[in-house]
């Protein structure tokens, strides 16, 4: 596994924690959530991804010799230096299981421990959580425009350097069957997958010898890209000839490829001249930026493809290529902290929180109510900016979301695999009703908050302006 | 450095390598173009950037017995493995000096060896340099919007996971001045930053011990987060008081950072209130989901930001998260490939080439030429597709572009530092006529072809469609 160490962080991070040092206020506990403000691709939801690699991360998040040199080296103190030496999370993380879908303005992870360590986990946390939840929810996006159709993950090449690592990760717990991403199936076991491009036609005298050169070696996960000259005139016909060749040997050819021109007319027209030829068997696989509405166009015109190859749409996100995921302080000392603004919106919850879950009668999501850790159960959550708008949550059964993942800097459980997480989004997915989950002005869930919450936060707010 | 090995790529590529080992096709000798499309943020060209990475990486990049065990695991051939064991890449590569400015259809990176070890390579060559080079051309439009004034990347907690590691050094090769991510500052040998949160405010009583504290730890590198309560009612005059103290320990406040509101407002008001209190010195600093378009509005409404902080939009590109290059093989066993396509701008060019760029009078680049290798010099350039439209560069003074940078797998030059690449696009840049430089609808930079190449490509698509 690539290793980070306690050098991947923002500056910053480093020039306060100087500061709690030197000053003392170091010893003093702290809370920080994190969650984040926006949906990303105007949906409605957000699959929760990244926390097996995170509490990974933080458990090794360590300042070797050599950083402390560095360190030294960029005009830090030497006595914060020697505190960096034994410098490790001793505190505690709560979060959702992995793979659980969270919606904006609730606590998704909270940190608690001391206020050096709870914050320089900032950038690290904000770097894993952010990408792969955004992934995992592009991913989960596509899945639901496939149904049950196969769905690859092309995307390394196009993938943002060594993000690519996660982005596959995060593509499997999305809902894709596999991945091109030899690296990252062996750290994640995942299932990679590939065949040839291009260059494998071009490299011989002409495309039928490649193709039964390929057959050869390959006889029992054939798949022909058939686009390398003219997909009707020569892919289709050379892919019959060998499809042939093969069953005379006994096995049969696995599928085609379409990597160019109109994939609705292509395969419409290879299904047809196949099945003609009573290669109903074969399947066809298509690809060449692809994303979830292209996926649901092919899908809506009948286009007979078996699978997709996705890559830079998926592993980018495309056109939101960044959760806006923030982490800010909401207890120092005992005391519940807030950072208010002018906007309304853009101010945070104070106290240590955690989520319930509500369901209707239909054993569907009904809404998630952020509350303080103290509160056992409550009945009535209020809109967070309009008082007069509440819930009567009353017979709802109800699940406490944040489960306690970390302790004095050791993880909990032993990680789920990302089969099992994958699994997990589904039947959390499930759960979620439809009307959330479409793709155009998705229907917005309801997040609110406590009475107890409101009190305090209202009370908090009275305090600080009364001190400007 | 993070390392990655041989499994960092496209499961095709070894699906491809096996055959090509099997067959004793490997052995033979190929060319591959890596080349882009089409510019990325709608703009006029792309900065050159990730050769230094690359090559290092390829240099490196081997099966451990580790890797060769795992793929035994998922199927791959015994005899396939062994060769892995001693697998480098003993090719040739040629490209321009790192942070040249390139331009789209034109061959920007050559790689030459044997079909099985230029083949595999592909992957991680288009994950590095498409990232490297969209992050950098990213910052360059920055840096152009910004003038003089000071641009710091914030980018690493909405990076792409590791990508955050590339991407903070194409972002100082792209024309910013400091980062604040340390691990890739320490890799690269950047300008790391960072001064606070506003965690840092909240955890203190009021905001003046916070501005006070953070003045005693920090008296000559102090930059104050002025908006955690009410920058104009608070932060501001807090600010004055803490320059004030700072002034009578003969030290000097060096600035206030804005994180929201209206940063053209509130901007124009802090300076005033700071230059009525002798504190003109006091650099102000704005950061809050910025691009080059809203530094230019900001400009443009003669804001008096001294600095920029940013973050999502410049690690990710923002709504171009990826350059679309590939990797195409144009040699192979000593003959000229191509792919044609229905599509004539999605045809190859065949052939070992480099590129002629030509001067004008002013010494401003006037147009590239691709040429064959083996072409010393031109007059003539061609229209790719249109053979009527041509340039005549008799008396025009050229360069060719690709250089040996790897011969049979040892690097050649030892690599430039990130401020010496950092230099050199401004150099280049320098000498691209303003017209392409512009956001909107820049002018399209001329990229033609020699008679000698066109002549092959068109005897070739000729040979390839009599063969169908």
């Amino acid at each position: 596994m690539l290793e980070v160490n306690g050098l991947y962080t923002d500056h910053y991070e480093l020039t306060m924690a100087q500061g709690y040092y030197l000053s003392g206020k170091y010893k003093f506990n702290a809370c920080f959530d994190y969650f984040f403000r926006k949906n990303p691709f105007k949906g409605g939801y957000v699959v929760f991804t990244g926390l097996t690699d995170l509490l990974e991360v933080i458990k090794n998040f360590r300042f070797t010799r050599e950083n402390q040199d560095y360190l030294k080296e960029i005009g830090f103190d030497n006595v914060f230096i020697e505190y960096l030496n034994d410098f490790v999370l001793r505190g505690n993380i709560y979060a959702p299981d992995e793979g659980d879908i969270v919606f904006p303005n609730e606590p998704v992870i909270v940190v608690e421990g001391n206020l050096l360590e709870t914050q320089v986990v900032e950038t690290v946390l904000l770097n894993m959580i952010n990408f792969q939840s955004l992934i995992a929810t592009k991913a989960s996006r596509m899945r639901q425009s496939a149904g049950k159709r196969m769905l690859l993950d092309f995307g390394l090449r196009r993938a943002q350097g060594f993000g690519g690592i996660h982005a596959s990760r995060a593509a499997i717990i999305g809902g894709f069957g596999g991945t091109s991403n030899v690296f990252s199936a062996k750290q994640y076991q995942l299932v990679s997958t590939g065949t040839m491009a291009h260059s494998w036609v071009q490299s011989y005298p002409t495309e039928l010898e490649a193709f039964r050169d390929f057959a050869k070696y390959y006889p029992d996960q054939c798949i022909l890209l058939v686009d390398t000259y003219d997909t009707l005139k020569t892919g289709i016909p050379n892919t019959i000839k060998v499809a042939r060749e093969l069953e005379e040997n006994g096995a049969k050819l696995a599928g085609i490829r379409l990597d160019s021109g109109d994939l609705g007319y292509l395969s419409k027209q290879a299904r047809e001249i196949l099945d003609e030829n009573g290669l109903d068997y074969v399947k066809i696989f298509v690809s060449n930026q692809l994303d979830e509405y292209l996926i649901k166009s092919l899908i809506d015109q009948n286009a007979p493809v078996d699978g997709f190859g996705v890559g830079t749409k998926l592993v980018t996100g495309g056109d939101d290529a960044a959760l806006d995921g923030v982490y800010k302080l909401t207890v120092f000392n005992n005391k519940p902290q807030m950072k208010i603004s002018d906007n309304l919106e853009k101010m945070t919850l104070p106290g240590k929180k955690n989520i319930l879950r509500f369901y209707d009668r239909n054993d569907m999501y009904y809404g998630d109510a952020v509350i303080l850790e103290e509160e056992k159960e409550i009945d009535i959550m209020y809109h967070p900016y309009q008082p007069s708008k509440y819930c009567d949550f009353k017979n709802y059964r109800n699940e406490r979301l944040l489960k306690k993942v970390m302790e004095n800097g050791e993880i909990l459980l032993p990680p789920g695999t990302t089969k099992e997480i994958a699994d997990y989004v589904i039947e959390r997915l499930s759960m979620l009703p439809d009307e959330h989950k479409r793709f155009e002005n998705p229907h917005i869930y309801k997040v609110g908050i406590s009475k107890k919450l409101m009190d305090l936060r209202n009370k908090l707010v009275e305090v600080i302006k009364s001190d400007y």
